[in-house]
């Protein structure tokens, strides 16, 4: 064999007369991380043979050789005996026939791959992959989103500050903060679902790019591989990576959800606002300073919101970049979906750890409220006696300017000091200045008292049964 | 008036003493964009009037006031007669407010407000203001389908090359290369109607972030303003863009399509493919270059799939890198969302242009289908004799292999050369060369024969009509 | 003239015969955005106009005319007189060369574009305006490096807690904080200067690929119009929106310093931490509550960080997947560089503005400041009695535990207390529980000691003169 | 212990209470990406060990034990049998310290780490490693660059069609294309040249933010670890991570140049061009298609355009969104700079390849050459008898349509119907259609001719050498 010759066993054998540069090799083949497949790869070579029995390209007999071999292969996978060829089991489809070839011969296996292509093939196996992950990761996010409505549940009666511009809005209960995460994490699941129908399409039987020339029965194929259904467009079936994209649309998004949720308690847990404290198995401490307790597991949500991001706008630049059907290009999708559900499973699991260990610190909420934060239930007052809501504004901001003036908290200012400033006070107006009362006003839906809250905490569980 | 006062008129007017910085002014500033929304922010305040009529915040000639007013004021916008005054009108929600007290009066109009905050106010308009334009942009895509259902439906008679890796394949349908694309967009149709749904959630009624202390008919105000139900969370609805972020992945991933699309049509519309001509509409000249034609309308379709990327990986890092609730960088929502719908909207309605008036040259395209793109036919007519494929694809390879050598194509070496490449060759193999009974062949659903295209037509239309 | 002929005055006119659909034309229009270049493009032409003089293009009269009917256009521009002719100037370089003709006639504006494209014209026109446009960015950001390099000389005396995670970590001073984002701007100026060489070069005589015909001197047009030189490949020449791509890298990357920078101030603006207060105008009110204070102006820098790197992403996807040489998507880099110019811009005078008037309230930056926070230096206490430092990182652990348990500031720890945590405690150990000396004992170069800050500035300083 | 105890040997060990999750442990620990700096971990340990040897922290001997254990680690991680031990290494830093504590005993390895804090360390790490693979990464371009001038040089006879918009515009020679990407990577050269010196600065000796409280010479560590100088502000030496981002924005515009020139190639590949062919060792074969050569290589680096890019969004979201110094999420910039380098490393690599090893087909390059490419000549042949520009244009224009009418190509039309179109054609007209005579008129700088692509080989050469 002349020093230029193929590798031996190369799938397209028969014609090419150059080597391969060993950089090529390594940048070219997905073995390594394509094998993380070989469980759906075979699953999938199973149904195809299955379907290609129906139609007279196999036999019976063939197809339970191919049925038979592959369960011997399957259990190499299983058992961690599998050998990797390298350099010739270029990426999992090869190395799975290959080897299917020394088990059950050559003349059976070699009637395997009759009329499809590793084009349809590949892109089953993802599509099987990435189903039963989406599965995995609606555990992961009904169990984040079950610990959110249970928490809000028994820790309904804390009041904490509300936070617009990171200033000190108004009063809230703490529950009511949780389930505005609820609510965004409720969407999520939601999105979710959808998708997961979108990705469940069956693309084998597409073949490299125009169908299937033996009239093969690809519903059946699909039903026995749990698909909701069939890729209807032969050269969609093949040029199709939305599926990866949408899965990433969703994982950042969530993950963006998950950075601001991270950054709240972040911000929680610092010495000057002591709401929050993290377990000691989410924090870690510094090399350097002995007094350190850093809130890691947090940070690192933040952080990996980042990564899920960068994964899904590097396919995204891939995808837009080629034209119609299969270009190599669509490899570069593999790796990073598998880092991104990675990504998103460990942190949903992360942050259900996190919510479910962490201790509030109900005094310190209590303390970082400032009367002026009724400054609103103040104006409040007013309007309940008739008076325009954009004067109310402007006297009550008074009260604020004068509390400031005199240095005084301005629930100590005297009822003749506000009446200083609008003679419409009466003394009942020192009333307004509770911060339990003034959440319970906020009793439209959606608000922070008690009942909306528990209302909201009815909707994410409705959102689980997926009722919405 | 010190030089350091505030403006008058400021809506936080009471408090400040220092001046803005004109440059502060304008940065902050959005009424030169949100002005857009000047009839949703009216329609909106009129359901919130009404609502705070049935809870007697308002009186019925209160309300009565308040909705002549904003007739007055509506009208202006419309009639182009609206004045905004600048440095005081610094949104649409204070320039509307500012309008209405000079026409029914500031003590009515002052009331208009109580228990509102621009924060849930903007969230609404934009709601109201997305939701329209999505039934705008599921018009646009709709039309676009049906260009390509019907095109296929009328062409689908020729016969081109197939393509992956941009080299030739397979033949494949003209038509079939067109539902390709009808089957990504009909996704981009399915995902559109799903999101609308969260889209048209009503934040109404979430006041600043805490909930509305009035105890106003969220309800009855979403069902005014046809939307599909309440955002449940206070908090929530102040703090969420993810409709806007949720519509940019969307809009970007149609983009994406339209890329591929936009690729595929400037490539087969070069001097070397020559498979389309652009209509004139959809070309432009060169100012150097006498004899060019250029298909501007697709490279810039394919450009501004960029422009809508960028616009949704802009939003997510600013949303990204907050911490809950509102914070002002939420401003910076607006005005990607106007530029990406108008940028979504004219490149469905250009595709749908360039693909009406787009002229096919069948000649060119079977000009461009080679013999060898049928050696995976010659192949499958051994399988057919029950060789196994990875044979038949090793003896067809050495086929091209000797065409090449002889510099013959593939069509035409004779029958002994076949038999000399293998015996199991018969008289009848010379059928094979045949590029409509190659397409024929692929018959199985999502194939390129003509039964199999029209099925693929049918499913196009029942996505039209949301039978997916 | 039948209803589908082309516009009259299209520069290509002589050969379509197809109309233009309303939308394409104003999709495909740029004039409404690159009248920006007005006098750029007039500037360009008049400089390739007087090349072509000296080989013989044009006479001198016929460049007399031309310069003089520029100056006229150019007036027109100024004074606001300048008529556009919608759907006839689609471009600036159209718009002034119509004009030019209708000044000085077409007999002699006509031979204005000899040998030139609108291909290498936009990309001198792009390049002649951003390079005044980073001229003036340099401006700004020198003069923010002079704020922050005076206010930390000033203020130097001022000691705050400095945070790792968010969380308490070590006593720094104040000015070291503001050095800290000195040196990422300080960065920023650096790659400034670097990049202007870049962008500062000239494409014109480029033609619109291969050159140009009549041996212009491109060098000569290069010195009149003060670039550094010329592009030295004419494909490249108009290939190229690299330049703009760098400028926008470099653009995100400032803006993500300001995000950090604005974050940080933003938590020290809270009311938990109340360190710094920003003037009245940085800040904007609520329309509800009324003793709502909002660093909107940080709230814009961080959220605009985010919309500076949405146009640097989008052009490099669109940049990205096109061929070479110059294709119409590159018309999609111009909005976006617009605009990103003028978000760096304001941004940074707007930084500017918030740390010149900035407050600070030391009292609260020392009140946040906690004994546990110098457990360092109590361990570095025992290092420098020659105890292994991993040692006493864990005895100064124990001490902070202890100190925790009992309820007591570290530092009031009686000295019996500390000595029953470790023996080789001695009763100068108490002295190390002191801010000042704390931050003092950090004098190696870059650490927190006055002359180590002081170091700083001078740093700073030597990076505004370019001595880095 | 009991079962929520800490893993002993933690860093941080004296103080936590509760046991970590193991999907926490595996979250945070980064031993599994970061040990690829094992050698420059313990090279700058023994230069930070140096430098307390002279401000008496260590003595001789310590420093000598500490030196001779570091070299008995590191050749374990040379050889392959340092273990790591799981739960306990979380990082590089651990692990190295842990063995020399093995190595050389507790007591002098205990004291390794005085002053310093993993956060300085870690950034040392990270740009010791960074600088060497910069180093490696201008070899491979420089490297690329020498074949594109080799071959532009050798191959500078042959002409090509050059496109704008992918049609076919005026005739270019072959070098001139591969010239333009000379320019690119020339562009790409200089500014790694000047990142470098940034990446290049030295950040130990920062602590964990404050400072070193030891005096120790920061100046004699960063010379002997190669430094260009050190980080001058030890808050930003530890929150920086701009080095990274700005290595990726490089190695993304890099890509994205790479992407282009794939771009043309696999256009230039396909069958209807057919103007090269890569070498086998670049392609690949299809596994259902025997015909298929399928330019992998080219499509794998516009593939891998996208990853670096995603990384590069990836980390400048992440950095985007946290406060100054330290933060935990910055651990997310180690395992996509890693991946990165490598991608930019491999895809030179490739390019190189490639490019060393593609046929060219000169007589389908000329094939593809029309005589309408030609009609900008014919213009300028009018131009140089004195008619304006705008009139040639417009007459060479009616020229196209009439050889389009007559079905002629243009340069068989008649003299007399040249006539018909303008009298002031002359019999020499018709030597204006000659494609060799059309590129050589192109010999301004940068044009199309053999000595301005001889002149365009200098200045890639020049640009090797730092001359630009």
């Amino acid at each position: 064999m002349p020093a230029d010759a193929p590798a031996a066993g190369k799938l397209w054998g028969g014609r090419f007369t150059g080597a391969l540069d060993p950089i090529m090799t390594q940048y070219n083949e997905s073995i390594y991380f394509d094998r993380v497949f070989y469980a759906q790869d075979i699953r999938g070579s199973i149904a195809y043979a299955r379907a290609n029995t129906h139609n007279g390209i196999l036999t019976a007999h063939e197809f339970a050789e191919i049925e038979r071999g592959f369960h011997v292969v399957l259990k190499e996978w299983q058992d961690g005996t599998f050998e990797i060829q390298p350099g010739v089991d270029e990426d999992i489809h090869t190395a799975n026939e290959r080897r299917l070839g020394e088990v059950i011969g050559k003349a059976i296996a070699g009637k395997l791959h009759t009329g499809r292509s590793r084009n349809d093939q590949v892109a089953t196996d993802m599509r099987l992959w990435l189903r039963d992950q989406l599965d995995k990761l609606e555990e992961y996010l009904v169990d984040f989103l079950k610990v959110i409505a249970a928490r809000a549940e028994k820790e309904v009666e804390h009041v904490m500050p509300g936070y617009t511009h990171l200033q000190r809005a108004q009063p809230i209960r703490w529950s009511h903060w949780m389930l505005m995460y609820g609510s965004f994490f409720a969407a999520d699941l939601q999105r979710l679902r959808e998708l997961r129908v979108r990705v469940n399409k069956c693309p084998l039987g597409c073949g490299a790019l125009a169908g299937n020339p033996f009239n093969i029965d690809r519903d059946a194929i699909a039903k026995e591989l749990g698909f909701d259904g069939i890729i209807m467009n032969s050269l969609a079936g093949v040029a199709d990576r939305d599926f990866v994209v949408e899965t990433m649309q969703w994982g950042s998004m969530l993950m963006m959800h998950m950075s601001r949720w991270a950054e709240d308690l972040i911000i929680y847990s610092t010495g000057e606002f002591c709401f929050v404290k993290l377990a000691d198995a989410y924090s870690t401490g510094s090399s350097l300073m002995p007094q350190k307790k850093n809130p890691d597991s947090l940070e690192l949500l933040r952080g990996k919101s980042g990564r899920a991001f960068g994964q899904m706008t590097g396919l995204m630049m891939t995808v837009k970049g080629i034209p119609s059907t299969y270009n190599k290009d669509l490899q570069e999708s593999v790796e990073p979906m598998l880092d991104h559900v990675k990504t998103v499973g460990d942190s949903l699991q992360i942050a259900t750890g996190v919510l479910s260990t962490l201790a509030i610190q109900p005094k310190n909420m209590l303390k970082s409220l400032t009367p002026d934060m009724l400054a609103t239930d103040l104006a409040d007052y007013l309007v309940r006696k008739g008076v325009p809501f954009r004067e109310t504004h402007h006297i009550s901001g008074q009260v604020v300017a004068l509390a400031e003036k005199e240095g005084t908290p301005m629930d100590q200012l005297s009822f003749e000091q506000l009446q200083g400033v609008d003679k419409r006070f009466e003394r009942n107006v020192l009333e307004v200045f509770d911060y339990q009362k003034s959440v319970e006003m906020r009793s439209a839906k959606g608000g922070t008292s008690r009942s909306a809250v528990m209302e909201q905490i009815e909707a994410v569980k409705r959102a689980l049964a997926g009722e919405v």
